[in-house]
């Protein structure tokens, strides 16, 4: 294998597998969204498409975000006193036919196992699509008396629930990880007071963490959750003129200890049905994150989150690589040794034999938030450069400067990248309260503030008309009808509601 | 509701639900561990079982064990360059059935999912048992060349088999939650090479935290993972005489590569197919550890992976309790402050209002290793009582020593306790080249170390007779069998093996 038509025909092989793997998105995010958006993901490598139909992988690119993400909130979550548990994926159906409307919002997507090798099941088991069932059916073991309550249990796992609408990774898919907190206490305004607290924290890590901007709100009851009392949601505004919900809180008042048998020895002796929470933040955070701040060159990934931070590429030539290699490999030493807030600071040389150009152009894919470039006229000057992947901006900076000054550029370009979420979002927010607005607005892709009385009907027929939904509606108003506010559809007692049209 | 009919009304309420609660385990370990076994995980509420049959509820007690050894493992596997990442839970029939002898070994036991809402589907969809056919079927798309090479994917996740033997908690069941890892080298040597790195970390694992003795080896050929060329496993000693399998790795040469089409250009420019390893450790683990170092009190939990290091129980007075009550939380905040190894030192205060020798049991019961008791006379003294759990002694400790005494007294808990375990294992075994002595040492409930020839005939012909089976195979003797030892059964060359009966 060395005489040379042998080196060219692996050169032509090796060539030939390199095209393959063709790197650059080939559309513009604001010329064709959907179609950038699965290229970003795809290419990136955050994302692939798998063998079943509807469910992606969730490569190490994503996995390790994720990470980020699970961390982050179930410190904050641990603080509330939450504690994790985990139970039985598979539910009976019988447990799941309990509580009726909670039974209707999800059977038609429940994935069923009926036969365990070729043994017949004598029950039906559905694939958990969330567990209140089967954790309530224990809650109602363990809770006997007031000195059980309050009870704080959550589970990161898995869920399934088979949809048929056209998949897109992240954000619409058969299987999603989650967190799902499932809390019950003795009275409703303890209940109703962690729902603050919970919201708190979802608001925390989108802003601080995710860099996205959000609207939060109560659900319309059509849209509120299957078997809660009512849905506090956050939504945010997608690049494509769609809206998206992110994480939720669920206030279930009693309905579920009710339909569980879940009550306990009250202090004044008496036996009192309890009440209930459940709230969730999902993997559909990380593709509402990546598709807002991505650009025509790729992921942009906010800091907070970020795998890896830094990645140094050396500029190697023949006479200088060893010098230039060395310094490289003493700043990663350096940086990896301190923290970026509470992760570790990741950094990463590529020593890889491509060209610079070549290994720009793939960390910039992946969304890597600093490039240190270093060269043999930089070790001379005792500097870097380093590139920030927000918006290009290049600078040099001498070697005793590099840790201080990258902790800096990351502080900001978090906060660039949330306040450009901020500004897609404001600047997608419409008032109206006529119907004839609201329906030419929906066409311009706005998100629509507009007074709803919350009837159902009207939303019904909004949709049917346009398309769109009703988000949430903020909380900063009377929580009751009001007079002043006429529905844009019925002019009946109404408050204000966001509409969009939604993932 | 405040005459005296109702207020003893209340109080009888009361008393029956804490005695429907009723603690302590009613059985002595060494009398029926099985009873023993099951009274210690439910009523330490460690876990509990669920409404579906064979499958448990991980209650925090136990998923915050779990945590620690997934943050230990993790943290130790992302040393190797192994990245995390999630493949989709359900595998589609035509995937599991690529590799025969894969499918044959997982067959009896897939739970099936065979419809979505009221449609039949196409294809029925396994619920993983493990993932080699959906991963590699990414795998077979993702490598291209040997820059492609090493990959190194792990999951933490979610697997179940439907077994239809009786259920343990932790130890035998339907779903159980485990890091499966799959990599792919450009060679064989360095395949079996991350074997070795990764038996370090499992043997680490279980030494330094779980404080479980084990003998490593590798399996026989009948008892070798279902597609892999070998099986090196780690075996402890269980109290009751059985054996139980901890941690494995599986190097699998060619074998899925083969079956699912993973191959590469190497550096020579030829195409070829990749070499690859499957390793994990499961939930099982928990279980193990646990009814090793329990006692007739319930639960002596290891240090390295308590949940809970220390409960203070102040000893409350009507006339001291403020004073005792304040200098309780003032321990618990100074201690809360420290590290014990890699985590944070975690302390609770027991303010209940239930009797000392209550609350004793309760935190004896849940295996909380270190207590300090605190009452007027101590604080009187500058002094506090630390029980240890493991022994039960006692220790006068002035307070300013005790931030020092407590973190040398969990690192002996946690030496002692592997100590106890070592001795068990090394008691238990007993070497033997006849077969008459091997059933009589069976009988005995020993583990067992003679020659045999690994013909498979021969070990099926052992467990007929004796019911015990092949553990693994010493790594510190010939690879190959040799003339100086003859079979236990058929007198042929041999290696040494374990023989036991295993869960």
């Amino acid at each position: 294998m060395t005489d040379n038509s042998n080196i060219s025909k692996k050169k032509q092989k090796e060539e030939k597998i390199e095209k393959e793997k063709e790197l650059g998105i080939t559309v513009k995010k604001s010329d064709d969204f959907s179609e950038w958006y699965q290229q970003a993901m795809l290419k990136s490598e955050v994302a692939d498409y798998s063998a079943v139909s509807g469910c992606i992988v969730y490569r190490p690119g994503s996995y390790a975000i994720w990470e980020k993400i699970v961390s982050t909130c179930d410190s904050k979550l641990k603080k509330l006193g939450v504690k994790n548990s985990y139970f039985p994926l598979l539910i009976p159906e019988k447990l799941l036919m309990k509580e009726s409307t909670h039974l209707e919002g999800f059977s038609p997507e429940v994935a069923w196992v009926t036969h365990a090798g070729d043994t017949k099941l004598d029950e039906k088991l559905a694939v958990r699509p969330t567990s209140e069932t089967i954790m309530y059916d224990s809650y109602s073991k363990w809770i006997r008396s007031h000195r059980d309550l309050p009870l704080k249990l959550a589970q990161w796992n898995n869920v399934v629930r088979w949809e048929f609408k056209h998949p897109v990774p992240f954000l619409r898919g058969r299987e999603f990880l989650w967190v799902e907190g499932h809390t019950v206490f003795a009275t409703k305004q303890e209940a109703e007071n962690e729902g603050t607290d919970i919201v708190n924290i979802w608001e925390d890590v989108l802003k601080n963490y995710l860099a996205v901007a959000f609207v939060t709100g109560k659900k319309s009851k059509k849209e509120t959750f299957a078997g809660a009392e009512y849905t506090i949601s956050l939504e945010s505004a997608f690049p494509n003129g769609r809206a998206i919900q992110g994480p939720d809180f669920h206030h279930d008042g009693q309905i579920f200890a009710k339909a569980y048998d879940i009550k306990f020895l009250n202090k004044d002796g008496e036996i009192e049905y309890a009440y209930q929470n459940t709230w969730a933040i999902t993997t559909r955070m990380i593709g509402v994150m990546l598709g807002i701040h991505g650009d025509d060159k790729g992921l942009v990934i906010p800091p907070r989150v970020a795998p890896t931070h830094i990645v140094i590429v050396p500029i190697l030539f023949d006479d200088s690589m060893e010098s230039v290699l060395k310094k490289c490999r003493e700043l990663k030493e350096e940086l990896s040794k301190e923290k970026y807030h509470e992760f570790n600071m990741e950094v990463i040389i590529d020593e890889r034999n491509y060209k610079p150009g070549w290994k720009f152009n793939e960390w910039e894919l992946k969304g890597v938030p600093l490039r240190i470039e270093l060269g043999p006229r930089d070790l001379e000057k005792g500097q870097v450069i380093i590139a920030r992947r927000d918006n290009g901006v290049k600078e040099q900076i001498k070697f005793e400067h590099v840790s201080s000054t990258v902790k800096k550029l990351l502080d900001d370009i978090q906060l660039q990248l949330y306040e450009k979420s901020k500004r897609l979002m404001e600047s997608t927010i419409t008032k109206t309260d006529s119907l004839d607005d609201l329906k030419r607005l929906i066409d311009e892709k706005k998100i629509i503030l507009a007074p709803y009385c919350d009837c159902g009907e009207c939303e019904e027929n909004i949709k049917e008309q346009t398309g769109a939904k009703t988000l949430n509606s903020p909380l900063n108003q009377d929580s009751v009808m009001t007079e002043n506010l006429k529905c844009v559809r019925c002019g009946k007692p109404a408050r204000l509601f966001y509409f969009g049209k939604s993932y």
